[in-house]
């Protein structure tokens, strides 16, 4: 007989994992604190769209859904950097034909519960976990609508319910000796819009990622399919500019007349969704263990949150499931070998990318406006399209690579960023840089 | 008026902290979860003996206890290391005249809880902290002996209940951005004895704290007033050997007779004290903020525990209860001031040894067994001898200068590492260790 499974969260990962296991014949049951997206209006404060790539697409692909959400997606070919005088320049992410994607949260998640609930997986909504009873296999429910209780049986459950898990909670406070982090960084975001133009036409360059890099804050925008962008300002919560110090509607507009003045004129309704909408923060979270013998795993963000400035948080929780599933197979539904490889594997990839998360957001808001960066990534991408199985730079690799684990991209990462701290200090670099000296420097240095 | 203060917790700080403020003349109330160890017997878990030094000394004086204390305290002027081929070495811990301090966990606190109570202290026991309302400056208790709950007002509240604070637990769980990190080595410990001699007559060196390093994991016991020596086994948790491979009498004696054979002549009773005394692990707490306005904080090991491999937990928390005290005559009993410099000033100190007790555990178990770190030291030992102004080894800034503070004795430490790393590579260092160009090379990198 198969195992019952329940899986705490529908969010992106919880109903994709569900897919997979029920597609394997596991009777599985998802459990979600919020309503249903598809009949009510969900509270914001999770981002509106999302940056899918390679690792993620691979996911999605094993389930048989890529193709359809193909049709929401807007490839994003480079980035699109708006400078402070109003001028702009693009960067493309990789090589010819390398982009990531665009997507709604709310219709990526929509697709994947009606994907889920066609394999015969059942949601129920409203439901908050409460507390996890270990000896029993139960999860005990407080339904948010009626406040009536239910307890559920299971033979595996999964916490899938994002950065600030329930789940995991429960399972932490019940664990000798866990190990556990979780750390803010000193800004917050909220989300803004450019809307559409006349006719649904896009206001900005429609297949990029834009940016405006002020050095110790960004704006950027991802475009919708409907010719909107959701723009998300990344700024400190407190000092001088901050969202403690703009507290008015003239000083915020007098903010972005100052600072992102191309940016203002498109957005009309700028100073009321200043107001009306949330400011979020940002959370880094390291765990471990994350499973208990062969009942229980945390995956995706439950596991390890992350700051959003690699666009790889809902990828690394889509390839948890995908390894996941690899697992189950090579060690033929032994679900203890199955949840202790999982860990022991995933982890060091989950750390990696956290780190690499939190050190690209100084990359995104500052060095991209960097002249000695900008050369740097010059560089770095004629010696890698002139010796590509020598050298991707660790951006491509986290991107545009899935079969390059995250820990080996940090990795390989670390080794390149020492090699270009020498190279950088070759004398004259700004007029030799593509130079057969600075090439043959490199190759030295590889080997 | 003078504020109504609760303070949670009676351990070592908790009552330590009560003498400071009820001397200035607050009402001051105590609340312990654990029962009164001066009536009932307390189960173990915690050590038994501490090593009290400079920086707890200090605050113990300042309250005026410290008299008496000595009289229950046994100088240890160094380490006595025993090694595995039964020879044993002694190494002193400081210059001349310097000494740490074996003092019983529980006489020491009976002493500040008795003390406290002549300062008109009230302490109340078997009280668990629930919940603290930070509205209603309420802190609710829940009692362990008939279940009753109860309701304190109080204008300020201290959370002193250790590394399993439930004091910081309800402040980290209603804080926004709550900072914080839990760390567990993968080592645990046991608590084991070594009795007495005949007539009281100490076993081994009295003066001394002993040490069996072997590699991987140690063997350490601190002399007691009537003889005995307290010994603590600091041993892996799992691999070979370790707690989970040594489950049976005889492997248990086997192990120690091949490891640890002059200690284990003088523990009769060792194999039974393996069986019945519990294996505590050993945490790291780092978190922040500390404190809530100007009315909540958190102290001791409920806001930085640390492992016990500088001897410096209790001395660390005293240290706490002697800055805060400096800080309310700087600051005029302006508690929100207060309050807020005493996390910024203590919280880097704090991270510093936390740190620096970390890195002392693979010194204790390994280095103090090694040739080359051993000729270091008596390197450092003969220069900081002729220029103590300008080089102080980091166990003696932390442990006896307490008017350095932790983190610039980790920074100088850091530094004089650095030194000490190019010394030792210096060619043929085991024949000149003493020569002049040795000091000639080491007054050049320190300036």
């Amino acid at each position: 007989m198969k195992k019952e499974v329940v899986i705490i969260g529908a969010g992106l990962v919880g109903t994709l994992l569900s897919i997979y296991l029920s597609k394997r014949g596991y009777n599985v049951t998802v459990f979600e604190r919020r309503g249903d997206m598809r009949h009510e209006k969900i509270a914001a404060g999770r981002s509106i769209n999302l940056a899918l790539s390679d690792r993620g697409i691979r996911a999605l692909e094993e389930v048989g859904i890529m193709e359809e959400i193909k049709k929401i997606a807007i490839p994003m070919h480079g980035r699109q950097i708006h400078h402070a005088d109003g001028s702009s320049a693009y960067q493309a992410y990789g090589k010819n034909g390398q982009f990531i994607n665009s997507v709604s949260r709310a219709a990526l998640n929509i697709m994947l519960m009606n994907l889920a609930e066609e394999n015969d997986v059942k949601i129920f909504f409203h439901e908050k976990c409460e507390f996890i009873d270990w000896k029993n296999n139960e999860v005990h429910f407080i339904n948010g609508s009626d406040e009536n209780t239910s307890t559920v049986k299971a033979d595996l459950i999964f916490g899938a319910d994002g950065a600030y898990s329930a789940a995991r909670l429960t399972h932490q406070l019940q664990h000798e000796r866990f190990q556990y982090q979780q750390y803010f960084i000193d800004y917050g975001y909220k989300e803004l819009t450019i809307p559409a133009g006349e006719n649904g036409n896009f206001n900005i360059e429609k297949n990029a990622l834009h940016i405006w890099p002020r050095g110790n804050y960004m704006l950027i925008a991802l475009p919708n399919m409907d010719g909107s962008f959701t723009c998300t300002l990344f700024f400190p919560f407190e000092g001088e500019p901050s969202f403690s110090s703009l507290k008015t509607k003239e000083s915020i507009a007098g903010f972005f007349e100052e600072t992102f003045a191309d940016a203002k004129k498109i957005m009309p309704t700028l100073v009321d969704d200043f107001f009306s909408n949330p400011t979020s923060s940002l959370i880094t979270v390291k765990c471990f263990p994350w499973i208990r013998g062969e009942k229980f795993a945390l995956i995706g963000d439950a596991a390890h949150a992350i700051v959003p400035f690699f666009g790889q948080g809902m990828n690394a929780g889509f390839e948890d499931c995908s390894v996941l599933n690899g697992l189950i197979d090579e060690h033929n539904e032994d679900w203890k070998k199955i949840l202790e490889a999982f860990q022991l594997s995933r982890k060091p990839d989950a750390d990696a990318i956290a780190d690499l998360a939190l050190a690209n957001f100084a990359e995104m808001r500052d060095k991209v406006n960097d002249a000695t960066f900008l050369l740097q990534k010059k560089i770095e991408a004629k010696f890698s399209n002139k010796y590509p199985e020598k050298w991707t730079p660790a951006y491509g690799l986290v991107t545009f690579s899935p079969d390059v684990r995250y820990s080996e991209a940090l990795r390989r990462g670390n080794v390149q960023q020492k090699i270009m701290d020498e190279v950088m200090q070759m004398k004259n670099i700004e007029e030799k840089w593509d130079s057969k000296e600075v090439e043959e420097k490199m190759l030295g240095l590889l080997s």
